[in-house]
């Protein structure tokens, strides 16, 4: 109050009144970095916001607080909201907690805030909340806080849940987007696109039958025995909304890196690539709830790999590129399986809405 | 995962199966209670949250962390999303900045997740975000996570928010709603309604003009004021979704205590008294979004009142009841300007939907 003014942060917004939303601000891909660059970033402004990592670094100093204390939110809106493999409320306490493990840090807390459409049938609610304390179990973490709001019959669709995850992380530790270095190796935990493909195939918009599970899981416990395993990871990131491609994108501008992908070594199931081929989708930008790509020394590569080996959820994972210096400027590329190389780029405009 | 079993904690639900949500199940009231423990509480079960506040305390001890870290989450769904005195990003921070604060705490940080409808136009969403931005600089808060959803036209009302806060306290602080004793007083720290009539009146739900603005604050100022005015503080809560009645209501069963309310006591503007009256609602079930409840022994009274009316948002406040020993139940009883005794109960079904 009194003298303190937003605008002494603001840049001008040029012809922001112009626009509108469109279902590609919420893809996860160029639209949505724009947007949130242009609105949220010019209002918001602060380091830890704009580090653009999935997750938020409270700062050990601010008050002399050790560990440091991480958090992460995410809305959910996926549709529908019970899929092969999982539904809503596995996917918003898996989601946080993989976003909270992203930085190293272990999970503890969950808040969840629900927006319920009236007329929701109270069995679907229970079978939500119950599958979130399942996944809370799973993950060793308590959701502790919570919101209930109801909104009239038409105007929202079944419910949506809001999470936020609490962390913390010792000292001394800095794994995030923008410590990729030339030379490491890009590693990823497993098969691509398990769970785009499952919740399309249960919205019916496949045409087809296919037998696909989505892949959501907690994978905290996977990175804690991978951070075991090796000391000098530098990225750990999970390739959700906008899939492989544009989490690795986001990735090589944060460490102006170029990444170089190997389309041999990808983990793709050969029923995903069957519907992404019917389809026209590329796996790349399908989204995974159960995976993390870890970027790490050379050197670490085997440790890693041994590591996820030896748990249920990383039995499939596989190097699957390389970190180079960028040339003109930090881009992905592929060596295809024909000897070519091509540009991956980041997700542009709508693919799968309401994926998660 | 493996032989961790939700089903352990869990009690039997029986009828789940019957209901469907409703308007009330969101009203902040008794519905919502119910369900919050025939749901939430079930599945979630946890001590933390058990405690039935608006705000989560992460014990010191977890991790030899100190101070505590405390945090609160809530969905913001009102409608209309501008309205006189705020608008929907003023609310979400400072709602989640007071629900921090109730607890004693310093709220220091925000995240905010967006469910926004296809079409909304952009210059709105500047206007919120720039609203938010502004609000967490008087509350000196950073939004330091977010994230940004998009559904198609028609499955949502334009803009929901859910915010989380995060702040910190001291140790050895129990300001919580279980801390209400025999003979304290109960201060309110301004007008009551205005925010929820103010709501009403720019939904043209009223059929006639009154010029009210909403009350919506960021109160940690405040409550740091108070707090250094008076070490004793047994209580502090914003009475919002269900008003005044339904927050001591609550206070009153937490702490097993019967609370009495002087109905010649209540700040009550006229304009929102005779928007009450014409329309039949009882001022006390309107929601506040600035305004607190300050339960704490009687020797306290004058220096809490001298330290609110020192402070812009606290100019009106005045001792409105009394903590008395519960007689059978905990309940809330009105001594009425014309001499008896009421008992004024919690919200029950739904009064004002989508008011927050």
């Amino acid at each position: 109050m009194g003298d303190k003014d937003v605008n002494q942060f603001m840049c001008p917004l040029p012809h922001v009144e112009k626009d509108h939303i469109t279902i590609s601000h919420g893809s996860g891909g160029k639209q949505t970095k724009h947007l949130i660059q242009r609105i949220f970033y010019t209002y918001f402004s602060n380091p830890i916001l704009e580090k653009g990592d999935d997750f938020a670094d409270i700062p050990a100093n601010f008050s002399k607080n050790k560990p440091r204390v991480i958090t992460a939110t995410d809305a959910h809106i996926v549709d529908p909201i019970f899929f092969p493999g999982g539904d809503i409320g596995r996917l918003a306490v898996a989601g946080t907690v993989n976003d909270v493990s992203m930085s190293g840090a272990i999970p503890k807390f969950i808040t969840a805030s629900f927006i319920i459409e009236e007329g929701f049938p109270i069995i679907d609610l229970d079978r939500i909340a119950r599958s979130m304390a399942e996944c809370a179990l799973e993950a060793d973490v308590q959701i502790i806080a919570g919101d209930t709001k109801v909104v009239e019959k038409g105007k929202s669709d079944k419910i949506f849940i809001s999470t936020t995850g609490i962390g913390f992380l010792e000292t001394g530790v800095s794994i995030n987007g923008a410590s990729a270095k030339p030379g490491d190796v890009v590693i990823m935990s497993g098969t691509i696109g398990d769970h785009g493909i499952a919740v399309l195939a249960a919205r019916n918009d496949l045409g087809f039958r296919v037998e696909i599970q989505s892949d959501v899981n907690p994978l905290n416990e996977l990175i804690q025995s991978i951070r075991k395993a090796s000391k000098a990871i530098h990225v750990l990131r999970d390739p959700t909304r906008g899939g492989v491609a544009t989490t690795l994108n986001e990735i090589s501008e944060q460490s102006n890196v170029s990444i170089v992908l190997d389309e041999l070594k990808l983990p793709i199931r050969k029923s995903v690539q069957a519907a992404c081929d019917i389809l026209g989708f590329d796996p790349l930008y399908v989204a995974n709830e159960g995976k993390v790509l870890i970027i790490a020394p050379r050197c670490e590569s085997n440790a890693i790999l041994d590591a996820l080996h030896t748990h249920p959820l990383g039995r499939q994972a596989r190097q699957i590129g390389v970190v180079e210096k960028a040339k003109s400027t930090p881009n992905v590329l592929m060596k295809t399986t024909i000897g070519g190389t091509r540009i991956v780029d980041m997700l542009s405009g709508k693919m799968l809405p309401r994926i998660c």
